[in-house]
Formats: C-alpha cells, sequence, structure tokens
C-alpha cells in the first residue's frame, strides 16, 4: 500500500537534484539576457531512460546521446531553447561536443552530460554563446522554476509536478519533472521535451518498461496539430538517493506526473482556447478505437468547430466514417458530455441510426460547447475497443503563433 | 492525331446536354430563392461511371445509386446544395424515392434520375420544398453556368469548363464539367461534386479506367484539409451523341479537365491565399514520394507557414523525417522555385545535409514565399521515386469560414 500526494516545490526539490535557468541570448529576435539556457544536475549519479522522436532526422542532441554506451549512467542534462540543433549534420553534433569538453573541464563533477534543444531547425548553435553562459553555472542551485522556464519556445506558461511517495513502512520517494511543450508536437518550435526526476531507486531494467506503459497512456493520447518533431523527448533520471523503491507506487506516480504535464500542454496548446476529452467505445478493437479518436483529435474541420462552439455532429461522424475502421451508421452513436448549470449532463445527438438534433437538443449541444471543458462520447456498437484522446480546438490564434514564429 | 482545344461555353453546349439552376429554399439561413438545386440531363441516354467517396457513411444518393445494376444507362441527374442528406439512414432514402417517384411522374422522358447532395450533415432533406422547386424543370433549358453555381456551398466561385476535341479526320466531340469543392474536401459543406459531360461515343467497358486514371493524377493529388467527406463523387456522362471516339484523344482530354477542376478547387481553397506546388524527387519509389509530398501539402505547420510568407524549411525538413518513408539527412536537397522579378527562379536551401541559409538565400527565398504561386521541390536522393501534389495555404479565412459555418 502507498499514498500519493502532489506536494508544493519543483525537481529541485528532489533530495540531490539541483537546477537552474541561465542567459545565453541564442535567438537573434528575443531581449537580451532572455532565459535560453538550463540545466538539471544530480549530485549522485542517475540512472536515465529516454524516449526520443521518431522522425528519421533526429536532431544532433539525440545522436549525442546514443553514442554513450546503452546502460550509461550521468548526473547532468544541459537544455537549451529557441534553437533545435536539428538537420545541422556533423558541425552541429562538433558543436556539442565543443560545450560537452568545456563543460567537463570547468566542472569536474560533471559525468556524461546529456544535451537537448528545442527552437528553430536548421541553424547551427551560437556555440560561443552558449560557452559563455556556461561560466554561470552554479551546481548548487535549487532554481527548478528558473530551469522549467528556460526551455519553453512558444509556451505561455511553464510545465511543473512533483509528488510525494509514501510506503506503508513509512519511506518516502519524491518525483518531479519540468516540460515545454504548447502544440505538443511542433517541428519548429520545436518538439515536445519532458524531465522527469526522481531520488526512488528504480531498477534500470525497470526503466524503459515503466516509461513506455506511462507514455502510452499520457503523451501518446494528445495532439495539438498532429506533426512530429525532430527533437521530442520524454526522458526519466533516477539518482536512487532515498533507496526507496515500490513498482506499484512508481508505476502509478510517473503516470500521474506524466499526465499532469500532458494535460498542461493541452491546456497550452497553441491558440487554444478549448480543452476536449475525445472517448471512443465500443469499436472492434482497442487499435480501430485509438484510430478513430486520433482521427477525431486531429480533424480540421472538427477542431474548428470546437472553436466556433458549433455542435456540429456531422463533422464528427463524417471524420468516424473516414477513419478506415469498421464503423456501421445503424450501429454508431454519439453524445456529448460536460457541465451545464454545474451539473453534468449528457446529450445524444445520434442515436444507432437516430438524429436526435431537435431545436432542444441542439440548444443543450450549443451550451456545452460554449463552455471550455467538455467530452465528446462515440460508440462505435460494435465490439468491446475502447481508447481516450485528448485535444484542443484549433483557433486563429494557432495560425497567427505558427505563421508569424520565426520571422 | 488530334488537337484539344478549351472553348467558349458549358456543359450545355455539348451536343444533347441541358443543365439549369433552380431555387428550393433548402437553408433556412440562406436568402430566400437562393439557386441551390441544379439538374443535367441528356435528350438521349447516358453510359455513367462514377468514383465515390471511401468514407464509410456514404451519404443517400450514393446509397440510391447503387441500388441501379450495374451496367445502368441514364439521362438525367438532380443536384442540391445545403444539405448533405448524409446519416440520415432510411429517411434519406426514403425521401430520394419521393422525389424520384415525382420527377419520373412529372417529366416521363426522365429515365433511372441520379441524385446527388453537398451541404450540411446530419439533417433531413425539406422535401416538399424540393418537390415544389421540380415544377420550374425546363428540360430544353442551356443554363451550365446557371447549374454550377447552384451546387456551390463555400466556394467563392463557380467550376466550369469545356473542351473540343478534334480528330485528324475532321470529326469533332466535346467535353465539359460543372463542379463544387472549395477545399477539395469538407465533410460538412460537403463534399467534392464533379459531373463531366460528353457527346464522344465512350465504350462503357473503357470508362471506369480511364476515369480513375484522370482521378489519381488530378483529384487525388490536391489537398486543402485532409478530411474526407461523406459525399465525394466525380461522374462521368456520355451520351455518346457525337458518335465520334478516340481513346488517345478522350483520355488526355479528360485528364485537362479533371487538371482544371482541381486547380479551380485549389485556388478556391477555403481562405487560401497560395497556391503551391508540392514535388518531391528521388525517393524510394513514387508511393513514397506519394506519401511525403501529401504529408507536405497536409501538413499543418508547412501550411502556416506559407500562410506568413515564411520560407522556414525546418518545418518541410520535420515533414519529411516525420514522413515514416526512408530519407536521409544527408542525402535529402530543398529548392524552392518561383518568379521574382518576371524571372524563374530556383533557391536551394539545404543542400545534401549542407544548409544553404545565409541572409541572401533567405531574402530571395522570402521573395519567392511573397509571391501567390511558387514550388517546394524536395529532392530525396535515393531513388526514383516522383509525385506532385498540389496544395494551398493555412490562414485565418480557413478557421473563420469553418468554425462559423452552419450556425
Amino acid at each position: 500500500m502507498f499514498t500519493i500526494t502532489p506536494i508544493k516545490g519543483d525537481i529541485a526539490s528532489i533530495n540531490g537534484f539541483f537546477a537552474d535557468g541561465l542567459s545565453a541570448n541564442i535567438s537573434p529576435t528575443k531581449p537580451k539576457n532572455w532565459s535560453d539556457v538550463a540545466f538539471v544536475y544530480s549530485d549522485t549519479m542517475c540512472e536515465v531512460e529516454a524516449i526520443f522522436t521518431t522522425n528519421s532526422f533526429q536532431a544532433a542532441a539525440l545522436v549525442h546521446y546514443q553514442t554513450y554506451p546503452k546502460d550509461f549512467q550521468t548526473n547532468f542534462v544541459l537544455i537549451n531553447s529557441q534553437n533545435a540543433n536539428a538537420m545541422t549534420g556533423q558541425t552541429g553534433l562538433d558543436n556539442i561536443k565543443q560545450i560537452n569538453k568545456q563543460l567537463q573541464t570547468s566542472y569536474p563533477n560533471i559525468k556524461n552530460p546529456i544535451f537537448s534543444s528545442t527552437g528553430v531547425i536548421g541553424v547551427q548553435l551560437p556555440v560561443s554563446n552558449i560557452l559563455k553562459s556556461l561560466d554561470d553555472i552554479n551546481l548548487c542551485a535549487k532554481n527548478g522554476d528558473k530551469a522549467a522556464k528556460a526551455i519553453l519556445t512558444t509556451d505561455k506558461y511553464s510545465k511543473t509536478t512533483l509528488y510525494e511517495v509514501k510506503l506503508n513502512d513509512g519511506k518516502t520517494f519524491k518525483i518531479g519533472a519540468i516540460a515545454k511543450g504548447a502544440g505538443m508536437i511542433d517541428p519548429n518550435m520545436a518538439t515536445m521535451l519532458c524531465f522527469i526526476c526522481t531520488d526512488a531507486k528504480v531498477p534500470k531494467s525497470h526503466m524503459k518498461k515503466l516509461l513506455y506503459y506511462a507514455n502510452n497512456t499520457t503523451f501518446d493520447t494528445i495532439s495539438v496539430d498532429g506533426d512530429t518533431s525532430t527533437n521530442d523527448t520524454v526522458m526519466l533520471l533516477a539518482n536512487n538517493k532515498s533507496g526507496v523503491y515500490n513498482q506499484d507506487a512508481f508505476k502509478e506516480v510517473l503516470k500521474l506526473v506524466m499526465q499532469d504535464i500532458a494535460l498542461s500542454m493541452i491546456s497550452d496548446g497553441e491558440g487554444a482556447t478549448k480543452y476536449v476529452v475525445f472517448e471512443v467505445i465500443g469499436a472492434k478493437d482497442d487499435n480501430q478505437a485509438k484510430i478513430i479518436a486520433k482521427k477525431l483529435s486531429n480533424s480540421l474541420l472538427v477542431k474548428t468547430a470546437l472553436f466556433g462552439g458549433d455542435p456540429n455532429w456531422g463533422r464528427i461522424a463524417s471524420t468516424i466514417g473516414a477513419s478506415g475502421c469498421e464503423v456501421f451508421e445503424n450501429s454508431l452513436s454519439i453524445s456529448f458530455v460536460g457541465v451545464i448549470n454545474n451539473k453534468q449532463t449528457t446529450i445524444t445527438v445520434y442515436d444507432k441510426g437516430q438524429i436526435h438534433f431537435d431545436n432542444n437538443i441542439e440548444l443543450q449541444a450549443s451550451n456545452i460547447f460554449a463552455t471550455t471543458n467538455f467530452k465528446i462520447s462515440c460508440d462505435i456498437g460494435i465490439g468491446d475497443g475502447k481508447y481516450t484522446a485528448f485535444g484542443c480546438d484549433l483557433g486563429i490564434e494557432y495560425v497567427k503563433i505558427n505563421s508569424q514564429y520565426r520571422s
């Protein structure tokens, strides 16, 4: 048995972890001394595991990570925003090596540093600026919030979470994360980054499985624009400093940490005004439910209807029909679930071949769509397959942000 | 040998074809007597072939078409806009049957009428309104332009084209089309419709193959928002009235007709300000080239960069990397081709692992992106696979149109 409690603080509140944000003036257009470099340091070595983007063009930092032996340990991560160091070839990798060399000369405590980047693709790192910023590193800094802020690009706010887990013998461990990602997935701004730190004594052999399990049910369920970046990274660093571990507890709290960050990214979706749950049940199998839920959360026509507050269920039906999955007009049902006048309300607009969209139902559906947080539930009506995806609307701000960024 | 000449006129200029637009007041929000019903009539029976949407939820009109025997002939198509008659079940089909009955009672010349609809999904047809409009049918009308206008939804302008083909023995035939589709593919507004009429003596056995061939290289190459409607229809009607046929000539002119309509749809893309050609060469095979070109033409991040006039090649590279196709950073090249100062100009921004994006190149690239019509050419550098897709930008107007439609 165990209890999981969200607590105040940040990753630097975890035993043995330190973090800070620095300024390297990486972007030519950001104000001088814009916070654009962060580090995470542990005073003992960490087991590390990461999930990277499936993009064929992995950024230099990801290539560098993979030069370490499979079971390497580390105690340091350096992250920069404003420049993805992607599509930068051998020069991009050489730049990391140069930064690496100075880091380890200046700070002999740093072992096997990991690099991570986010920002514009196809521009070489301003290495001398970054080298200069390294002079400001204080390995005793407890500024996790500053680190969380330094890794942002188009995010409106920083993403951070922290939990304490208490086992039934009274022993505790902590776990927390910092992340960036507004739009989750934006190859230019670029990437979702998430660094999860814990003082739990997680066996290396468990880490990959646990990380992928939690990822499947959190980051993989969200979508803002369906693009996949060159830099996407989810990383787990465990310094084992508490000496405490319980697999069930860790599995549950890791998922909570990643869920917090995922929901925070959706709420911060570029220009998003609504946060919507797409629940698909009754599909042929879970995989078909996933395909349908993802199609719904990615459909431009559904997303613009959400933005307009229009309960246009025909677009939802059509997207389901276009999914390529096994679906039948006569077995499909579509409902909207939201809160109207402080009361949870379910409105079924289409039920197994019957249209229920009279003026009264339309008014109630419009009331749900006028809120900022509701669920679209689709029962395919043929099997046990289910999946829940999380998405947001697509509004004028998304276009503004993404048409004006970089220039 | 043959010559193909674009000529003035419309589908009603083709021997034996008649067309007109009527008003049935289908939409409760459109002004009274809005043109919303069209017909196409041939005074002799036509061979007919059609390609329909792959959406599992096919609209009632499509279901009705498929109740005719495989090799049926027809002389009449009735098309309504403002209501897709989709997700309307047995009632939707019964409504067509009722309209059908009155049509054939009032006009005994009409045989095997075909129905087609476009508009909002999930609303039953206002049958009595449509029945009333049938009184205005004049089977001798030569108003192809009015018919083309009556089938529009969010289109800014009507789509019509006409050609004459002259064979080397001096014999001629005509072919023309009317179409709707702004956004090509919009399940709500709903669908792309294209009706191609010819007086050529096309053998029924050739029609399917010819139609699919032309479709693959025209409508299948364009994309506005990547959605697939419940009503998409491309239909070929051949009344054989000229007695003339030449397979090579017909194959070529059919492709020209469909290309005209496809380009017209792209230019009329909802809110689009730019028309962009995505050329992919050097892919592993043609299929991989197609996947990459389609990913590029559908990427929200690429489309918003186009709207912003930002030659943000990093987004293009990242989309290629995320395509799932065989691609390598060191063999990829990306160029922009456009007209600057009345001169065709090619700017290579990334060439086999080398970034060529200095200030001068960026300025030239920006100049190309500031125009309304240019090409993005991507050489994957590993094989002979090639494909060209056609797309447009995604701007604020797209969001406005699609968030405000229906309400």
